[in-house]
């Protein structure tokens, strides 16, 4: 048993304090400013309408402004944030953080401006003395909240280079049904859990093409498993992190359903990018923030003679020409077919 | 244009004719004993109805008894039979088949008794002098029948020691809509292409245990994709077989639908093997046998030292003990969770 904070009470962040809570830990549950009327409720009912499970006793609430209070005294520290607000998160956590503390981020994107990933967005915003002691671990793999917080089968990756904090976490989360892997390929957890929602997004398009079809869905599955290996490569991590949970095991389940593939299928039903969030009445679509980011940092790659674009990502080359280059759908789709 | 025989006209091979007679080859297609009926049907109303599209005019029947005609010229010729009659029909064209001629197996499995891949058998059934010259090739890949008859995109691999032969193969079937990769890990093309059966059925099974969740299949699609990759690299193949259209790809399509699933689900709730089958109306369920063979095709690997199937492949063990040692399927899965 072992103390944990969660920060970030959304869904996903609740969704992890539940299981971890039925497994016996004290879970500290903490609300940013938004969350206020989330944890009223769960408080007041003990439940969590939208995830359809019991709250267990185990979890302890904390509003926005006890921040210091909520992670004291926890050995893990979880970062359940939007991608958004994990440069500031962290930075109002670092006067307080300690050196024997684990921190784990469990959110997925590039940072917007100096396209790093969100494990050295949170290494960097901690005091310096501190950044190389602390161990940052990365979750990965299909998590589908409502499915962890009920307790379902699932498996998931914890990345991170200190193999034996990585190994210690895990063990927190491990259950009958929580089967989870560890690795020390942290960045490229971190960039197939980026890149797969660019990859989704691809899957939607093919759906909305061709429709009632798996062979041409099978075929972008499979190459978004292996674009996603050769920029996991060209960032030096290992291509074995493409193959598994946090890969194709993510990507799977991302295509299945979600914003991502529900954009993508009205861009294949020939609505242009402005039409088609339209018609998803302006959601988020994480895929596209991470599409543009996403290939700034491949030119990058590019430009260190690490990665050929048109080789080693040809359909995610097709898929930045269609999202931000106004390229027709079809046409894109029919030069990555004609591509070698 | 090129002159190509399709020995075999399953619904697969008609498919395959289909198509290459539709990208302007001369396509001879040829019957065994028990597909004269289909024959006669499509040569009378020049359409395939299960296919659902027109017969080209490109394309020339045989019946059985014409093997000698229907083989001569042809630069390629394609194996499209079930596995149990890939020796037989080896054999029967050994007497006509000429150096300069390519050989294609599509057929998908492991021998009963030597569990040699299809193409190796293949290349023993020919005359000695030639088995080394021949050219084989093998087409893997995601490919459902009607949709490679129906022109949807399609993509898939055609692999062999011969890589220029592989090449010109693959331009012949390649079309905007049809994408191909070459490859020289023919064995690993195979591996996939049999032991994706297996990991098919433990889909199945997993989505008869946790219905309308989608964590527990992304595992197993991550686990099956893992596991090929180390069947394939201890024959000597290479992961990227199983990253790739031929592992991830096949596998996604075939877990997709297909009797392999079906036979899984009714396992998953709870019925035995046998009142699976009887569920089925003892339909063929191909994982069956694959997974028969391919247990003895590891074991032997194991004994050499090339691959530990408690570390490597632990889900298969699993699968293998629920089908041929009465574990009952709750345990099985709930061992593979536990396993690390």
């Amino acid at each position: 048993m072992a103390n944990i904070t969660v920060l970030g009470s959304g869904v996903m962040g609740s969704a992890i304090a539940i299981h971890l809570g039925n497994n016996g830990h004290q879970v500290n549950l903490w609300g940013t400013k938004w969350d206020r009327e989330t944890i009223d409720e769960m408080k007041k009912t003990k439940e969590h309408t939208h995830l359809g499970v019991k709250i267990p006793e185990t979890i302890s609430f904390y509003y926005d402004d006890a921040l210091e209070e909520a992670i004291k005294d926890s050995k893990l520290v979880i970062i359940a944030v939007i991608s958004k607000g994990i440069e500031s998160i962290s930075k109002a956590i670092s006067p307080y953080i300690t050196e024997d503390q684990y921190i784990m981020s469990i959110t997925k994107g590039l940072h917007e401006e100096t396209l790093e990933t969100m494990s050295t967005v949170i290494r960097n915003a901690l005091p310096e003395d501190l950044r190389e002691k602390i161990a940052i671990i990365k979750l990965g793999g299909p998590l589908i909240d409502k499915e962890v917080a009920q307790g379902k089968y699932t498996e998931a990756l914890f990345a991170s280079k200190d193999i034996e904090a990585a190994k210690y976490v895990r063990d927190l989360f491990k259950s009958p049904k929580f089967r989870g892997g560890v690795s020390s390929d942290i960045d490229g957890v971190e960039l197939c859990a980026a890149f797969k929602n660019s990859y989704a997004i691809s899957m939607g398009i093919i759906e909305g093409i061709e429709q009632e079809s798996n062979n041409p869905k099978a075929a972008l599955m499979a190459r978004g498993a292996t674009e996603m290996a050769n920029i996991v490569e060209a960032f030096g991590g290992s291509r074995d992190t493409a193959l598994g949970i946090a890969g194709v095991g993510d990507y799977y389940v991302t295509a299945q359903g979600g914003r991502n593939g529900k954009f993508g299928r009205f861009l294949g039903q020939d609505n242009n990018v402005e039409q088609s969030l339209e018609k998803m009445n302006h959601q988020t679509v994480e895929g596209l923030p991470i599409t543009k980011n996403g290939y700034k940092l491949l030119k990058k790659l590019e430009e260190d003679g690490k990665i050929n674009m048109k080789k080693d990502t040809p359909l995610f080359l097709e898929l930045y020409q269609i999202l931000y280059e106004d390229k027709p759908v079809h046409e894109g789709i029919a030069s990555y077919w004609a591509s070698e």
